[in-house]
């Protein structure tokens, strides 16, 4: 069935979560949003293209920072509103410098941070 | 540094997206949403409890399916506003009766299932 980027089920913003995902670790890098555009551009690139909610625009990942996201398997879930990526990630992922976003666990009621900037 | 649930950044309709994640095998199994509400009660029954956002109720993950997640590690992004859990998943994630949620991939323009039903 050939696949239709409309076909997604977007919110009334026209987004939807996308997850990126390490395509050889599988670690979870970062959730970042995609609108109907930035999937189209993202497979045909092979290069993950999002869409910032606080700049209103598209969100080539690594343009600045050269932390560019190959594409390597693009999936969306059962129904059909949110995307996992999974990416070959040069550098870190996260603005902070870290490999993934989600470096703070919550243990015992504490927040640990589980990794410093690379 | 103490966690408190409503230090998390919530949209407007008081929710965040939570990706949930084989502890053991780094699998994405589904998103779904959480309020502070939720995130509480995952944290003190160390069992996942999402937000119905389709039925506006609690879903306690199982309660119906058997389907359980016991929660092994709750993780927050840099941006605090996505949550990842890592579980231990019992029988499938996903109401289709596939382990993951994410069992659709485009390839070569086309959509490929991925696995069956359990």
């Amino acid at each position: 069935m050939t696949f239709d980027p409309d076909s997604l089920r977007y919110d009334d913003r026209g987004l939807l979560p996308a997850i990126a995902q390490d395509a050889e670790t599988s670690e979870v890098l970062m959730l970042a949003w995609m609108n109907a555009d930035a999937v189209r551009q993202t497979l045909a690139e092979r290069r993950v293209v999002y869409w910032s909610r606080s700049r209103a625009a598209f969100w080539r990942k690594g343009d600045t920072s050269g932390h560019i996201q190959e594409l390597v398997d693009l999936r969306f879930d059962c129904d059909r509103d949110c995307l996992l990526l999974q990416v070959r990630q040069t550098g870190p992922a996260c603005h902070t410098g870290r490999r993934s976003c989600f470096y703070t666990a919550v243990r015992e009621g504490a927040e640990v941070e589980l990794s410093k900037p690379l």
